[in-house]
């Protein structure tokens, strides 16, 4: 079997070595509208928390015994995110797997039990981890991490398990038999979102935990598993690994072969069927950040139990879960609310109502809104752009170009550019010139000179880019050269957005 | 006396006139974040209305019979508001008297029925009335109107009462003598905001009323008690009219008689005092716009009670009023709030507590933040600008400059602007240069550079502006010339306002 990494033999560590495998694909609608399609809640660092919560997942993951680099399983539309949000913890993971669909876990975790097969040996161990949990107790975490790997080393697949706290419906449970002492519980059976009586009795029973979505096994175990449960899945897997684009230390997997893959959670192709499965509790402060309410655990309330986090100005207000981005948000005489500013969305929900913010954003994706998919500030591989203002015949965006980044050699039909340096310097490119720029400088692009945008310099650059002109369309560009292979409408989102409308923020791809 | 106005000999109508006095001075927080002190609640529409509550007053005042051109009565920090909104209508007031402070409303009636005596004789009539009330049924409005000119032709003050609705503890209450069959009242005592029991037993009282804060008298009578009771007074309305600066139909009031007035209202003053008042009853839907739940009067609500305006979406939502300027609004599992998202500022409250929002605006102000004062988008006479981004070493701002008109000619120490025109054309003068620019056009004004910009055309001139430098502030500006009078630092605004800070939106006078 070719793998475009068998050949770089990374150094093994002696005995047995656990691989992190962190799934990053999650799209975390409920907690629109700071998490958005294009953005979701594992790159949010939520309630004043320095770090993502994917970038805790990774930095946790290195405390654990005789541990390797992580693995990311992520989106191929959030690669720029992923890689950014490594370089913010200066963490080098051991390669990222961009799925170019969403197929759920069985087949992201056939892919990475392959390659951790691959690179550490068929006995090397894989700990899968969802980007989007939060655990407030490393230490727990890592000892029953150990603990479970001792399981696992056996041929054991080991899931983790919470001890419920209250009686959730939406949570998978799995049910145990007694404990007789040891640590690592004997599986029973998986119940699936019970009822709201059995989910009550669950929270007194010793026996029965939350499904964390947290797996520990060594990869030639669960990939038998997969070929005896899921031949096809496995072999779609397989090729879609095989037939990857190496990009650095990104893998981009085959379109064709991942697309191929059934659809299915690992629960549902393995874990609830195989018969060496056990469980093994956790108790490390596990949150699946499943809405709003989360910050409710969090430190940091005022007297009046408000959390609050920017510009935020409350009177006779208890209780209440506010977030401010950017502008004033005042409270007056209410309590248990949720209340979250953006630039382009507000929400204001009772706490009670945190799960149905689900439906509000299913609600704006059926009808076609921007809002359900970006935030304001859209990132791309050269830096990021925020659209500031429109009118009917112009546009204005904030750009910020990293150091030595180059935007694609592009043309528009029917519009003009200003670009006003504002910080930093840019060397331009307007049909056959080429020119240097610094602060305060600015120049124009008429309409159909083919330009590029480049940073030459060590800090960023950034500018204000005024558009003018009848049509402002994001279809509006033809690209001739890109150093992010983006060539033409190669980017899903600069063919998928439509002409920019005055009634909601021009958000997609353009530079 | 001298008056500016009485060489000018308005044509004078047949039999008693009567002259619609409208005070417009007011400040109206309670309605923040839609109302500022830059622009109060009576220049705007509301609740999906396609006039504001002053514009309505002004056309309202129009079918009253025998009517002259109203007279306004304002401050002179909202005269191109006043302007403009005029404009809007296609109305030509007799005269706008603007106050350069606030008074409360009894040296503001003096002067209006000094100006009314000067301009139509000392027996006609005045009627004043606030801007910021609503009167729904303009009929049974015109209706009280005349009866009430019949009383107070004969010599009365006459005061409009509306029957109470509801157990206002906030309001003032006329007390009369019973009817005995005529249409006036004869007033027995003034009520200043009684307790919740007496409010309740009023409710239920046919000769008790709420003071609507209209009032309709002769000339020569008001400023006979005004004399009487409240001399000094006097004698500062009338110096502040005699030295008022004449600018067009702008009565600019002399500063220091005027401010030498003493702050009373017109009820504290006179009404409460003299003993030839009378009452005439009003039932025309009257409503003085106190807060936000003033929506809940208006129509279209949806079948669960939700007033909205603008882009809002809701999900189990139930009697919210809503009001989105700009941005998406999504209310979830709530009711009873009043939700209002303007460009720098959201209010959430509890409609209960739709006064409080009063309370706030104060902490604000004494906060010395920007979002009590200002919209985003400033007016000024020669258009308006608002500001749409700022960062550590930048802001960019909209500027929409008005056919013919010409901003201040003027210079910036640490500052450089580029102009990017984005519709119509301008007259740039730049240092010595004078050059067009249209549509799709910039320039550049260097730090230290004096500059003017004007619009020569038909159409308004929309210009995108970057500023860019290391300090931003808001008084680095020297006015060297200026059309409306402006050089130096004769605007209020420009000399109170201090450096932009990034966390606050910098909104003061630029340009």
């Amino acid at each position: 079997m070719e793998d475009p990494y068998t050949s770089e033999h990374p150094a093994r560590t002696p005995g047995r070595i656990v691989v992190p495998v962190i799934l990053a694909g999650g799209s975390g609608t409920r907690l629109w509208p700071l998490s958005r399609r294009q953005k979701p809640k594992q790159f949010l660092a939520l309630g004043g928390q320095r770090r993502s919560l994917f970038q805790q997942t990774v930095l946790r993951s290195a405390a654990i015994a005789r541990v390797a680099p992580p693995m990311i399983v992520g989106s191929a539309s959030h690669r720029f995110l992923i890689d950014e949000q490594l370089a913010e913890i200066d963490h080098e993971p051991d390669c990222i797997v961009l799925e170019p669909a969403g197929r759920d876990t069985a087949p992201a975790v056939a892919i990475a039990a392959q390659q951790v097969a691959n690179r550490y040996g068929p006995d090397a161990m894989a700990l899968v981890m969802p980007a989007d949990h939060a655990i407030d107790d490393t230490e727990a975490f890592v000892a029953a991490v150990n603990a479970a790997a001792d399981v696992a080393e056996a041929g054991e697949l080991v899931t983790f398990g919470i001890q419920p706290t209250r009686p959730e419906t939406g949570y998978g449970y799995v049910r145990c038999l007694p404990a007789n002492g040891r640590a690592v519980r004997t599986v029973d059976a998986f119940v699936e979102k019970p009822d709201a009586e059995i989910a009550e009795n669950y929270v007194a029973d010793q026996d029965t935990f939350w499904n964390a979505g947290m797996f520990l096994f060594r990869a030639d175990r669960m990939l038998e598993d997969l070929e005896a449960l899921e031949p096809d899945l496995m072999q779609n897997a397989r090729h879609a690994l095989i037939g990857a684009e190496v990009d650095g230390r990104m893998l981009c997997l085959d379109t064709v072969a991942f697309r191929g893959c059934r659809s299915i959670s690992i629960d549902y192709a393995v874990l609830e069927r195989t018969d060496r499965i056990a469980l093994m509790p956790m108790d490390a402060g596990w949150d699946d950040v499943g809405s709003w309410t989360y910050l409710d655990r969090l430190p940091a309330a005022d007297d009046a139990g408000n959390r609050t986090q920017g510009d935020v100005l409350l009177q006779n207000a208890q209780d209440n879960i506010v977030h401010s981005s950017k502008r004033l948000v005042a409270l007056s005489g209410v309590s248990d609310l949720i209340v979250v500013e953006t630039a382009d969305a507000i929400l204001v929900a009772h706490k009670q109502d945190a799960q149905s913010v689900k439906t509000l954003v299913k609600q704006l994706e059926s009808l076609g809104r921007e809002e359900a998919e970006h935030l304001q500030r859209v990132y791309r591989p050269w830096g990021f752009y925020e659209s500031i203002a429109y009118g009917s015949r112009f546009q204005t965006k904030r750009i910020s170009v990293k150091p030595g980044a180059k935007l694609s050699l592009q043309m528009h039909h029917h519009r003009a550019e200003h670009w006003v340096i504002v910080q930093g310097t840019a060397v331009v490119e307007r049909g056959g010139e080429r020119f240097m720029l610094s602060e305060n400088e600015s120049t124009f692009i008429p309409i159909g000179t083919t330009h590029r945008l480049e940073n030459p310099g060590n800090i960023p650059l950034d500018l204000i880019e005024v558009q003018s002109g009848a049509y402002l369309g994001e279809d509006d560009i033809v690209r001739f050269d890109d150093v992010y292979g983006r060539s033409e409408t190669s980017e899903p989102e600069a063919a998928a957005s439509g002409p920019a409308s005055p009634s909601q923020t021009p958000a997609a791809a353009t530079v």
